[in-house]
């Protein structure tokens, strides 16, 4: 084989180690578990617990959330509707190679636009999007208001807030659905069991 | 333990699994190794050897190719002034993603500019940059031409291309240079051995 060819595209298509040899020596399968609902709905706190759960069973995680990803990879856009959506695309965009890298990656963000949702889902590979709905009324957020923004969304001094005065589309069609069940507090533990089980239950646990 | 406190910003920083946790689990440190130099040097072939060599140790590598990610997180870009340097930068900030994710990252662009190379270097905590010139000379890299761009390039039907109408900074003070040199016949495995040799020397594959 010539250097010619050995530096050409094909070369490097054939020689090159892939998803599958990155999953036998991870021993999961790469997906993306995309946690959406309103502020203060326990995204973050439910995609640590995930992270622990699967740490603690020797699985690769990586968590991209939503306003940690705005200091860096996006931290040249606003808020806005265009800025919000590209947002999301890119964070889809990440998502898939860490889950082509093998890795099980929690990507926590509001994403209140089933459109902006679905793109990121048409990204991945059948099955390997599994949208969480962090299912927590608009009253209780508020109430917990961890970081007191829909205070400031009240007083007007926060524009287009999710669920003050900008919509939050709920998942019609997702594969779990977390809940805050009147009366029953469900942990953020038991919360990402069910997200554990359901990875369990399909396949993504093994390579 | 109150639900408020749970989901708020300051438990998640707290209980969230971290990078040596991570690097605990994969055996290895997080880094990125940057792979620099003209069309047609070899960056592809390098990275993908050193890919294998890498995954043959049981470590978990990822390559971020320059043109592959412009046909998703980079589709909106062109190849303007601007738009080159901000696709460096996005790539710049997903590698570093990576490597807090305990991956070996292997980043494979033409990167033409030192102020760029330097920017995404500066992302990463010190020493965790590693700096690969690929050191060959242009009119090899022309004989070689493995994609017809050099020919594109001369007759004039693309403009800006690094080498011919627009410059490429060699690197001063990079990690690593991988030189073709008159007369002797370096292959691809042989210069990812050079590689792998540096991660070992400064501790990257192991915890």
């Amino acid at each position: 084989m010539s250097t010619v060819d050995e530096s050409s595209n094909i070369v490097w298509h054939e020689c090159s180690i892939g998803k599958s040899d990155r999953q036998k020596l991870l021993q999961q399968k790469g997906c993306v578990v995309w946690i959406t609902g309103l502020s203060g709905s326990g995204k973050s706190t439910v995609a640590c617990a995930l992270s622990r759960r699967l740490h603690s069973r020797g699985k690769l995680t990586y968590i991209l959330d939503g306003d940690n990803v705005r200091h860096g990879l996006n931290n040249d856009l606003s808020f806005g509707p265009e800025d919000r959506t590209e947002n999301i695309r890119r964070i889809g965009e990440v998502a898939k190679l860490f889950a082509d890298a093998g890795v099980i990656c929690i990507a926590s963000l509001i994403s209140p636009y089933k459109r902006d949702r679905d793109a990121c889902r048409a990204l991945l590979p059948k099955g390997d999007f599994i949208e969480v709905f962090m299912d927590v009324p608009l009253w209780l957020c508020e109430a917990r208001d961890p970081k007191g923004l829909y205070k400031l969304a009240r007083a007007g001094k926060i524009k287009g807030f999710t669920g003050i005065d900008d919509p939050y589309e709920q998942p019609q069609n997702c594969e779990i659905v977390l809940q805050h069940k009147e009366g029953i507090e469900t942990s953020p533990c038991e919360m990402a069991q069910t997200v554990v089980s359901y990875l369990e239950d399909h396949g993504y646990l093994q390579a």
